[in-house]
């Protein structure tokens, strides 16, 4: 199955809005709730960069960090905000410059319907590669006016019963057994753990976790730490044996003929992660992996994620969502989804310390979405 | 790729809510906008069977007819009342009688919300195998009644371009000569006109309406009417020189092999027609045909309509809407989705004499949706 990006973007219109690209930008101001936005007929963008801290120091291979780099948006049109961002951590390509060099491209003052969600959007994508991060911000804030221009939440939009959220995850990383059991202690309150392997020390992780939480559901992911199929296979039926739900991207994304043979000879899902960025790898991971992880800020945004939902159901591919660190902005809005896929893990706000919205809360371990229209979330503290 | 239709069911949760089955059934009335309907806080099932008379004999190969089987229901829920139609031509497997038990077996008394779409119409879906008429007109109803409580019509809800509709084709039958000609000339309105081929006169045909209509843009639908692959290359060859756009179904449905190989060697898209039902069927055109021909009656209706038309964009396929003969209710409902298609075959409710609503306009050839909630219709006689 081979796709033509290319073609696939001039067959869906992405490549028809460049000539809009040209002109005025009023856009670019950095204040937010000015007096001058209030009832503005036309759409108007503002951001801000917020570092999200970090309750706990986040340790990865290479570097530790206490902080996040975010950037705020807001949509302010006719007196109603939507509310947006994009969440960086620094092992991605983006940050808050190269965000705010994609915001001052955009001209959204030219659309006079922001209900035009895929007009819009499609141009949005069209103003520069990349940037999906920033584009995610856009979409995002866009759903959230829109949600509050309907006077409904967009789970209700979507046709989708909220009572059948799942239940989030809490990742556990990898570290030494002490600092493991302890970890798994701290996250009593979650109802399934995401424990991260790979490091070579796979069976004392999982161990060190059962001695605390015999019977507690557990994901795993390798972030495609594991090189050798056979090996693979070895440790997948043996996570099998202690109760382990799924694994994903055991595998470097690039030995796809390695992970397509252990997906056939797995009794565990394997998901992808890695692999998937945008509807396009939902394709590509077919009949390599059983299903897919979602990120928000990897696929752009609400709109995709939607769209990749569906076709991972028409391909009969489970579906998992998953999030960078991020306040309850962007979290909430991958949670308007959350009734439709199989696994969440949407934790990404339960890390920092200065979230400055309520939005998606965690109660006995499950997403429960909020009533309010968009994505739902309402400010607690000034950004 | 192939793919297992129960394996889907299952993962998709369709056949979870069998259970459902069993309990009180007080749907069946007959009757519309009774007093006791009004403002009750159940959703409230009616039907009626409902004659089309067609403003012109209809002809096809084996049988004329005057008429169109035709049921029309209505879910009432706190005083709105939302409108669904299953339109039954006689060569199709479905007809009033089997609507009717079909019906019968549904209780939407059960489900407390009717925004909760997906969980509503998989229980809809599951209730009997087939019946994709009866379940489109559950579907529609559901949908305009959703659209209704929300207010807001649902090329809004899905986030389209009203301006983006296409025009409507109107349908040249195979037929002598002088007729073809003056049904062409009948059809001046029209800014597109889809001839039917295959019945062995295929250039006298476009010659016909060519004497009539030189510069018009037209498609051909061959119904799988051509057997042999060298042959159709030849006329498919021919026709592009004549200035058509797509070919529709040019060989019977099984010759797999050789419509993916006219396709491969085709300058002119090669739509699915008799191949296309569910979405299912959408992956099993991918790489056969070019695109695909959705009918509201055979996908069960607007929910799997939106879905299709979304994976057959992400596989970069074009898309056709079509219909059966049939009122302004699912003619509306259809076009609701006209905004994101390539090619819209809508005429069927410009064939009846007898439509009871007001809905999609036709204006120099486009289709101009109704700013009504909804699918956008009122009725304009009592049925």
């Amino acid at each position: 199955m081979t796709h033509n990006r290319r073609d696939f973007l001039k067959r869906a219109g992405l490549l028809a809005a460049s000539g809009a690209l040209i002109g005025a930008n009023d856009c670019n101001s950095g204040k937010q709730n000015s007096q001058s936005n209030k009832g503005s007929k036309k759409m108007e963008l503002t951001y801000k960069e917020y570092e999200l801290k970090l309750k706990h120091v986040f340790t990865i291979a290479k570097n530790s960090r206490t902080t996040t780099p975010d950037m705020q948006v807001r949509i302010h049109y006719k007196g109603y905000t939507g509310y947006g961002e994009a969440a960086m951590p620094p092992y991605y390509p983006e940050n808050p410059k190269s965000a705010k060099k994609f915001y001052e491209k955009l001209d959204l003052g030219q659309f006079k319907d922001p209900f035009q969600i895929e007009k819009i959007l499609n141009y949005v994508d069209n103003v520069a590669e990349g940037n999906h991060f920033a584009k995610a911000s856009i979409d995002i804030a866009l759903h959230d006016l829109v949600g509050k221009l309907m006077d409904y939440p967009w789970y209700k939009i979507w046709g989708y019963d909220k009572t059948k959220t799942p239940s989030t995850s809490f990742t556990i990383g990898i570290d030494e057994p002490e600092m493991v059991k302890k970890k798994t202690e701290e996250a009593e309150r979650f109802n399934v753990l995401k424990v991260k392997l790979g490091g070579g020390n796979d069976k004392e992780m999982i161990n060190s976790v059962r001695s605390v939480a015999p019977e507690k559901p557990l994901y795993v992911d390798v972030n495609g730490g594991w090189k050798d199929k056979h090996k693979a296979l070895d440790m997948v039926n043996w996570l099998e044996e202690q109760g382990i739900e799924f694994v994903e991207q055991p595998m470097p994304k690039d030995q796809i003929e390695d992970i397509a043979w252990l997906t056939q000879n797995s009794s565990l899902p394997i998901m992808a992660d890695e692999s998937v960025q945008r509807i396009q790898s939902v394709l590509d991971a077919y009949q390599v992996y059983d299903g897919i992880n979602i990120k928000l800020m990897k696929c752009t945004g609400m709109r995709e994620a939607h769209k990749m939902i569906n076709l991972a159901r028409s391909l009969n591919m489970k579906v998992l969502m998953g999030c960078m660190t991020a306040t309850s902005c962007s979290i909430s809005a991958a949670a308007q989804l959350a009734p439709a896929i199989d696994w969440a893990d949407l934790d990404g706000n339960l890390l920092i310390s200065n979230d400055p919205y309520e939005g998606v809360q965690v109660v006995d371990g499950k997403l429960v979405l909020p009533e309010r229209p968009g994505i739902g979330i309402k400010p607690i503290k000034k950004i």
